[in-house]
């Protein structure tokens, strides 16, 4: 359950991440009209956009007014909302629900679901490099360029996926698979934390690490989460089919741990990642709020 | 038949642009291994090099040093090979072959055919925002990053391919069909010589100018030969199976003009190409030749 003013706060996180993708999505009337509207379908059905309230989140921490990550959290979206659209392809995942709706390939056809993951990762970068409503300078954009795709690429996001379409039919313990987990969910998390660190170039450097090491806390937290949540969970209530997980002999925490210690393993992860906050005054409270909503969310 | 002049040229360019790939691409022994031997596949298995060629020709014509362009021409390079990943997959164009060897899903496996382009192209922005050795500064890359934005993405080369897509089954006319290709391939193209006017910012109007309406001529005339190529080549020569334009029922420039009036029509922009350099003087030589190669070409 979202207490009320983490509620709050995400919504208020939510609506400007949907008028900054509004504003750098193109129009569904502009041709090529079905890429367009494949694209817009990808990112504007819903999600939790936790990772732009992320970044928003760490820019209270630090002071900073949101403007200054508007576009890094847009980005941030589109390039999740690539990799979940190329994930749930026939060839990678082969899911027919996201977000409860038909995923992309689904509600459109393979080869513009594939379209649609390229064109939304270069729309990321497109948008971080000339957005004309970003106030950082060149320098910041570049950084954030930077950021993104290391936290994206082969040694980061496509690695983590690389590394689990590697694994599978293997046996893996715990390290391997905290390994792909790091890559394959984690980087992204830890790169939109950063972003405010980004946008803030001489932020002292116990706050930066602090804020690094929070994010990657919370990033493996986040994820030991979608493990149980996948065998706790409804369909009905997570969005896609519950037991996927094991229905495919994949490993995950409570599979490798048990269903007790996964709890404990992500309680630890939360415990750690605020203890990293202190540096921070009140101003961290939304980043507190969302280390202990990861573990407490049902969806 | 390459004059020698050009063939030096040539060579030249594809030593550089291995270089620089061999540089920035992740080494074969690195994790995740799979994925980044397929991405070292798909990009250093040959390959004109056309597009890096025309950056450093392009940065002769200026007058700057080939370093200059260094990054954003394996940048392009890569974005180039991440197109040609994924075109090749089964969902799109299903092409077997690729550089007369198997394409990256044939010799690897389909999933990791499209990590391997979602890991290139993220990898061609990774490396204009931060590669140590470009020469120039952030607003230099931030412009250069925006270039090769712009050009591959829903609105360009992507794009290009979503029309494509869409006009399968449909009666094409000559605007529609060029419509295609100054997106599909010619955008990258135009991108490609553009990047020497944006390593050197203090660029005449006049010269950017030139350049670019060069850029648009080749783009549009490389794409006539393609398709002449498929109509006439052999495949042992061009590396992939010739006639397979005709056989998707595809429209093709020979197919609506005739092969005669298509040969006219490249002849024609390439003339156009070569005018538009005539505020050049002896520097725009590579540039020259390159035009003339276009339509000389039998690959």
């Amino acid at each position: 359950m979202l207490e009320p003013t983490l509620k709050a706060f995400f919504a208020n996180c939510q609506a400007r991440t949907e008028t900054t993708l509004e504003r750098l999505l193109p129009a569904g009337d502009t041709p090529p009209l079905r890429l367009h509207q494949a694209m817009r379908y990808a990112v504007l059905g819903g999600g939790k956009r936790i990772r732009p309230t992320l970044a928003y989140a760490a820019a209270q921490a630090v002071g900073i007014e949101p403007q200054r990550v508007d576009t890094a959290a847009a980005a941030l979206e589109m390039i999740h909302a690539y990799s979940l659209v190329h994930d749930d392809l026939p060839a990678m995942d082969d899911d027919d629900l996201r977000r409860g709706r038909p995923s992309c390939h689904k509600a459109f056809d393979e080869a513009t679901a594939i379209l649609v993951g390229d064109a939304l990762q270069t729309l990321a970068f497109h948008a971080l490099a000339s957005d004309p409503e970003f106030p950082g300078d060149a320098t910041v954009r570049v950084a954030m360029i930077e950021n993104l795709a290391r936290a994206s690429g082969s040694i980061g996001m496509a690695g983590g996926q690389a590394l689990d379409l590697e694994s599978e039919g293997r046996e893996l313990d715990l390290v391997m698979l905290e390994n792909i987990h790091i890559h394959k969910t984690g980087a992204l998390i830890r790169a939109s934390v950063n972003m405010a660190a980004l946008a803030q170039p001489g932020l002292p450097t116990e706050q930066a690490e602090g804020l690094d090491h929070y994010a990657k806390c919370i990033g493996l937290a986040f994820q030991i989460q979608d493990d149980l949540l996948d065998v706790e969970g409804e369909t009905a209530v997570i969005g896609k089919q519950s037991g996927a997980d094991a229905a495919h002999h994949k490993a995950t925490y409570p599979s490798l741990m048990g269903i007790g210690p996964a709890h404990e393993a992500a309680d630890d992860l939360v415990k750690d990642a605020l203890h990293s906050l202190s540096v921070f005054g009140d101003s961290a409270d939304p980043l507190r709020w969302i280390a202990r909503y990861i573990v407490d969310r049902d969806r």
